[in-house]
């Protein structure tokens, strides 16, 4: 496999394919998840599912197929979404009347059904997520990063008023992805609203975690948009209020899809593979018999055992007795598949009550007893699960640079962050990128108040706080 | 609404917008699944993912968009699928190259990889399943039982020799989806096959569950498909066995969709509106407090807390404290809404430490202790429960006629079902269709040996058994 150092491109592109995560589909910028990949997506979505129903949301389903009239309600959405869209003309042998548009997501139809089901300021808030498909035509496609068609859940909320529809754009953001992207991925994103160049179609304001991968480039993992009444508008979503007027309804939409994989892959893979943080990961543990001839029935069922002990105490465990393959064979394997711990378990380890654990970011082997493996393996896994977190973390901040120099600005940006103060004038955005790849990737929630002269022109600063740049995925 | 007995096929379409599971879609033959539906949903999807995960199926996840080229690689497949396909033509701003097919079914493009990624017979067999959308362009859609979109899951399976392949078929059958159907849906359906004429495009052979509706009119309700060497051979599905000797896998393919939902209602349901079997229901139960004036506070309080006792012992739950609306339309709207139990609790009852119980299906309100409550409504949910499949099962048999009497045929299918022997040629099956209606529905798998002169034409029977022959959805 070509290493990360080498060219991380191509090592992502080969890997994502030979751990069987997915293959490359039929059709341009599609993909095929295999199973190894759609369990981790499976664990990834009950996690996020639960916070999502947790917070008060209910999940429905509405249709794939939009009618091309629905998208030209909104303006700005039908302009930001024309180039990549996917249009069904025939079906049933006939050409149709209209057009269907296959949803790049699916703020119109389901404004649409809000403006019908919403009729009182009691029906409000309403708060819809669904998990679905949706298809963007791509023009540069890339494996679970940005494929024609992805996965995905999109919350869709409607409310009373801009002060409570702002707040479920901040919970979804900072209370739903956030959490998700650190906990479960170990991936410490920061939160932050986009500057307007970065906005969604039809958005009042976008909000967003951003990541930063192990080649120093920014990764949005999921989204959260404040769309104040430009929906409700196009869409007629109306409320009677308590004294009998008659107001549109505040909205919000948020996303986050298929695309955390390939982040999760490029914050913590090495040269060796993926490395899987263990919330995430299809199989925590894989146990590998080392035995030959006469020792092979004994062991494998004692590894068997072993691995059955371990389900017992809630870990996902494995046993991997295929008997055509050499232990070496597999422990490169499951390397590179980026299973967090490996146990090997041979006769003199059985004889001795013991197995040797190996970790995926090395270290000494250790021997570890079997009575003990449930406990300490657990603790093994929560550990492995923080120090990601933690060596991510370091990694992010020593790649970021808080800068008021051009010089040091493009410095940081080849590697990774710049964070830097800008005039907001979207020119000036632009100028950045063509020079340096750069784009501005968002004005952090937490950062501190700050202003000057604009990194790259000069004019005043906008925002009252600095903004991250950097190269983006 | 409209009467069950009156119109059983407007009841149906009104039920299901008035309760609340769907709406129309924007697109003909669409529908969309709101919260109510979907949860539904959710229940029976947990339940069946759990059972398809035991049986050793690995969940993966194929492209919505399929070249047509591959469709047309399996002859009858195309043909039979061929008038229902939605078409995409354009997309990103141009005309497709290829026009590409929304997915009606994934055998094509999932035959496409398993050629791919089987090669020896240590592959073997391969066990796949998805949940995902799917469109056929339906000429007569109604909500739920045969819409445009739906959701299903498709189980995918490859595997050495037609014994295994067989076995497979059977198991999704028999050990997936008819236990699902009893044991969740109370539906009492009948494992069979299908006659040659209603065989899935492509297939060997067809096993269907048939379930009956209120209205004597069959469903099926899950059908499992043995495809022999069909699609192995169109999309090049070989492996080499251990004696070094390539051959073509066996394959299966089975699926349960949003369909069983729609038959669901139409076996339990009345006059009233929904009846839900508790371990679909959303809601098992729904606390009503009776109350005004100043002891609301304190009455609406002990509702809540009497849900959340529920809700820790496991029951779903659900309290009613909206205050604008009577306890009477509060009754009739949980009662169209299918809930089983009914709790409604008052001052008194609340002095006294009882609740007031009314159950789904009527009877006589009982009070019932609050100390005991979590105990006693587990048992009558599971009462429940078993209640309705019974009587599912006492309306089956009582319009179900085995009958060698052209007569007696055409009135037991004019009701309900009649069990005859049949020639097994399709004219002569194409003839009862024109004259009653009615449809070969399956050759139950329990039925016993029986031949004879053939309902319809009087030729021999085939089979070796007697056949189900009914109006179906």
């Amino acid at each position: 496999m070509t290493p990360q150092s080498e060219d991380f491109s191509a090592w992502y592109n080969e890997l994502v394919v030979k751990a069987e995560l997915v293959d490359r589909g039929p059709v341009r910028g599609t993909m095929v998840i295999r199973p190894y990949g759609y369990r981790l997506w499976e664990l990834l979505q009950s996690d996020l599912d639960r916070r999502i129903k947790e917070t008060g949301h209910q999940n429905a389903y509405f249709p794939l197929l939009i009618p091309q009239s629905y998208l030209e309600r909104e303006a700005e959405h039908v302009e930001g979404f024309a180039p990549e869209l996917a249009v069904v003309t025939h079906a049933g042998g006939k050409q149709l009347e209209e057009p269907l548009i296959i949803r790049p997501t699916s703020e119109t139809v389901i404004g649409e059904y809000m403006a019908k089901w919403i009729s009182s300021h009691r029906d409000l808030p309403m708060l819809l997520n669904q998990w679905a498909n949706a298809v963007r035509w791509e023009l540069r496609p890339r494996l679970l990063l940005r494929t024609t068609e992805f996965l995905w859940q999109e919350g869709h909320t409607a409310h009373i008023g801009e002060a409570d529809a702002m707040r479920e754009t901040m919970l979804a953001l900072t209370e739903i992805y956030a959490p998700t992207a650190r906990e479960l991925a170990a991936m410490p994103v920061i939160e932050g609203e986009k500057t307007p160049g970065e906005r969604f179609a039809g958005a009042v304001s976008t909000f967003t975690i951003e990541a930063m991968m192990r080649d120093g480039r920014a990764l949005q993992a999921g989204t959260s948009h404040y769309m104040g009444t430009n929906f409700a508008r196009s869409f007629g979503i109306q409320y009677t209020g308590e004294d009998g007027q008659l107001s549109h309804a505040y909205t919000t939409s948020w996303g986050m899809s298929t695309r955390l994989i390939g982040g999760v892959i490029m914050t913590h893979g090495d040269d060796k593979g993926l490395v899987l943080p263990p919330r995430l990961a299809p199989y925590q543990v894989v146990v590998v018999p080392i035995t030959r001839g006469a020792a092979t029935a004994e062991v494998t069922a004692a590894a068997a055992a072993l691995a059955g002990r371990l389900a017992a105490a809630g870990i996902r465990a494995h046993t991997d007795d295929r008997p055509q393959l050499s232990p070496g064979f597999k422990f490169n394997e499951w390397e590179l598949r980026g299973v967090p711990i490996r146990l090997e378990l041979g006769p003199r380890d059985l004889s001795a009550g013991t197995a040797v654990m190996a970790r995926r970011l090395g270290g000494a082997k250790e021997s570890i007893a079997l009575d003990d493996a449930p406990a300490r393996l657990a603790g093994e896994l929560a550990a492995f699960q923080d120090f990601l977190l933690e060596r991510a973390t370091a990694f992010r901040d020593s790649r970021t640079v808080t800068t008021d120099e051009w010089g040091e600005f493009t410095e940081a940006v080849a590697t990774g962050w710049a964070v830097a103060l800008h005039c907001g004038i979207q020119e000036c955005e632009d100028e950045i990128k063509a020079a340096t790849g750069a784009t501005a990737r968002c004005i952090p929630l937490t950062g501190e108040p700050a202003s000057g002269p604009c990194i790259r022109c000069g004019r005043p600063s906008a925002y009252g706080k600095r903004v991250i740049f950097g190269r983006a995925y």
